[in-house]
């Protein structure tokens, strides 16, 4: 399966320590070879950074996670591909532009044949992935008025993630820079880190920090990744079915809708199992 | 002004020699510190980079001059603000999608206080530029068919260049990864390298090229920009109201309309004058 990993915080915070973590797994401790790909939002703005090769050897993952980009809200994705070939253009995230917002969207799982409902949005790249993100994209648009508040965009966003997931495996981050909407088909964790902070170790490299050092009493930093990346810390497991809309570091709404075990489910999220795209 | 850089070739080129020209006057030997961005088509996926610090001093543009990306199309730009806060979602050139393509867009010049028309492409930051883009991509959205060829969206884009135009200065470079329209409203110029490659000084900084040694006798390799960047080069200097679209380093079509001198025209084209948004 493919790493999710999306961060959302009260206050512009530096991704370096679980960015360091995921990408190990991109051909390093993990299988995921083929490209990742990861928006820190800035504002209304977007940095973007897109390399169709393994994150764990590029240059440009290595340089990222060294820049001091400090964000409210990121996506990271990596990739392992299945349907699409191994190009930029399939590699997450996704974004497009809607009401004047840039709209960001990374999946893991798969939707097997999936097809997009008519509208204006269409994928540029071939996988079931960005076809899911332009359906969202279409029927937001199409569906919901631009002032659309959280709550009445939310109910609209799981109706689409339980569809979804009922013809496949869907988990997904997604954001407009506003909110972070997070979705549990069958795999994903969350961590919410607060005063008083203490240190924490990545499960996938030899590296400790010290969020006391990093950060302010006031700060609330909130990570969700397909699995939890600390070895000394209690990740919050989803759910099957369960969402969660994030708001400055916290949960400002969630809940669980019924999703079915697919036969196939295994081979979709294992690490071990065959490769799937997502 | 701000400083347009583009590039069209029929083989996965290099614009390292160029960015770094380039890039010297973004707070460097020009006064255009308000960030800077570049797209690299790589087939259908475009790689960007955005930065709204001075990019002569940018840690990401330093390191994106030495990646070894090569693309058939790209557009750079460098800001130097008027219009719009100095910030990412500010920062060129913009990009949308359109029937399945990735769009690029980077302007020089000010058209003041300019609103696009009535369409789904709305800008996310507040220039004028960008409001300018939109207004081409729901232009072309709601006046061609998907199909259109070359010739008949040329055509479309001349129209609404030339309506610009007259409105204030709209130099642009436009792509969606097949071809790259540019304007001249002021001020660009453009140069073919095609076999027998010979060697090239940059005019900002001392560096020195043998494209003979970087390119095989069947490459031919077009750079636009606002100003010539080499020192000892024949550069095809553009006609106001002029327009050219390249295709695989070459000029496929071009013609000159009718474009006004407008009385502040020097403010918004001088080096040398008040800063104007581009």
């Amino acid at each position: 399966m493919c790493e999710l990993l999306g961060m959302s915080a009260n206050t512009p915070t530096d991704l370096c320590f679980s960015f360091t973590g995921l990408t190990r797994r991109g051909g390093g401790t993990g299988p995921h070879k083929d490209g990742w790909g990861v928006a820190f939002y800035e504002g209304k703005g977007v940095r973007l950074f897109h390399d169709p090769e393994p994150c764990a050897t590029s240059p440009i993952a290595e340089f990222v996670g060294k820049l001091p980009i400090k964000s409210k809200t990121a996506i990271c994705h990596i990739r392992q591909a299945n349907v699409g070939n191994i190009n930029l253009a399939n590699t997450h995230p996704f974004i497009r532009e809607l009401w004047g917002r840039n709209w960001v969207f990374a999946h893991n799982g798969q939707v097997p044949g999936f097809t997009r409902r008519v509208g204006m949005y269409e994928a540029i790249g071939d996988t079931d992935s960005e076809e899911l993100f332009c359906d969202i994209m279409n029927q937001v648009r199409q569906n919901l008025p631009r002032d659309a508040m959280p709550e009445q965009l939310v109910k609209t966003l799981v109706g689409l993630a339980q569809e979804y997931a009922q013809q496949g495996v869907f988990n997904c981050l997604l954001s407009n820079g506003d909110w972070l909407f997070t979705f549990c088909s069958t795999k994903l964790a969350s961590i919410t880190r607060r005063a008083p902070f203490g240190p924490a170790c990545l499960k996938d490299v030899e590296v400790e920090i010290d969020f006391a050092a990093e950060t302010t009493p006031n700060d609330v930093v909130s990570v969700i990744a397909t699995e939890p990346l600390t070895s000394d810390e209690q990740w919050d497991i989803y759910e099957r079915g369960e969402w969660r809309l994030w708001q400055l570091g916290e949960v400002v709404a969630s809940g669980k809708v019924d999703v079915p075990v697919h036969s196939t489910e295994s081979a979709m999220t294992s690490p071990s199992a065959m490769p799937r795209d997502c």
